[in-house]
């Protein structure tokens, strides 16, 4: 079992569509900012460093489910990701975004990325010393 | 089996991200557009309908799968949609996103809607008689 | 004279366009990001305390110099506005939009917001208590 | 006097926010969108043959004035740019967005592009021939 990290996202009002919650398509984008966050905070390898090694990641697979609408009021959501597994040229995510002071489930899911090499656009398989950073 | 239905999504300078393709929560955002087109096109019955009934929509469970990246080149996209069953208050939808003269897939996935009463926000069962205008 | 307040705003990756800056429009999300924390931190009169009075704020006029651009590894950016002048049912805010450890001014502009009156939806001169909460 | 020409944008549901209209930033989106499809269009040169001669364009000054709301029910609305002058590095487009049936302005304004090398991010002197090209 690997470690789960969080980062609080701050609910702005662009992010709010005509039903008066956060829009069910920025909920992605807060689960990437929450990963960019925690590969430099966590993980200790910022996306920046895997572009100058060649590499970048693009999501190739997302499930989500929405339990609770995300008000502006909310203010901010925290989202937490756990590894769960390297499988080649991709890594599994678990996610959980939560809110409010007892941090109920607003949406839960599985994301996976798949490392890509920059230059050719196709699936590189994770190198082993990426692997090894992310066993916390 | 359900009728496929079709909506041609022109894709915006906007919706492409650093890795010079639509960004992975856009898609959802296309998936939204058909699906008010077709409600409109092919159910017969607009949002505006719904809301006038004192009902709305929200995603309460999506499941997608990358399988070709969208470039600006590439102009439009089709959104294809197809009923997969009513269950109490939500609908199930099964998506295809395709691209170019041979309709290559993007992405595919499924999405669930609940129906929700404005007035108490709660899931309502759909009305038989939207049911209906849903067998096509 | 009026008080210039200050918002910082995290830039998300979703907020980077193709040429891996954040993208031009995204700048007006960041102000209105602003102005709402500013409503409630600084002025001490929220966006739903003017929703329960019947009144809204809609953009009317807005101009914008782009000086600098904005890029994810500058991680945040502080919003500053300031109140120019109230005109009627208009408001006009002066803005700018700094970044980095000396504050470099990465963009700048005056944006007016119309009050308007939820149920009509027509512009509402602004009660005195309001213009007075405002003299800070 | 340069050729107004039009592009038709459709309204999609993310466009929406809180207020039931298209949100004040998307606005810069749907001109954007008009920009390149004009450029193919009608300027004969796509951003991708700017971008092979080393180019890319950045918006260095935005003024526009909200006039009308713009909704869903709008459906499309029909965004029309006008090139005002070339300036060095800089061209000046006049812009209207119109909607319905009798073309009533939604917005209208200015917006400035500033070309520049991509190579060295700095400003670029607008070649003859692409000057050229713009006088239409």
């Amino acid at each position: 079992m690997h470690s789960i990290f969080e980062t609080e996202v701050t609910v702005r009002p662009d992010d709010i569509d005509m039903n008066n919650h956060v829009h069910y398509s920025r909920y992605l984008d807060y689960i990437l900012m929450a990963r960019y966050d925690q590969m430099k905070k966590d993980y200790k390898m910022t996306m920046e460093e895997f572009v100058v090694r060649g590499f970048s990641w693009v999501a190739s697979e997302l499930t989500i489910r929405y339990k609770r609408p995300i008000l502006l009021q909310d203010e901010t959501v925290k989202v937490r990701t756990q590894l769960e597994e390297f499988h080649g040229a991709k890594v599994v995510i678990n996610f959980w975004i939560v809110k409010g002071e007892r941090d109920k489930i607003a949406a839960q899911g599985q994301v996976s990325y798949t490392m890509v090499a920059i230059n050719s656009g196709r699936p590189a398989r994770v190198p082993d010393d990426i692997v090894e950073k992310y066993q916390v």
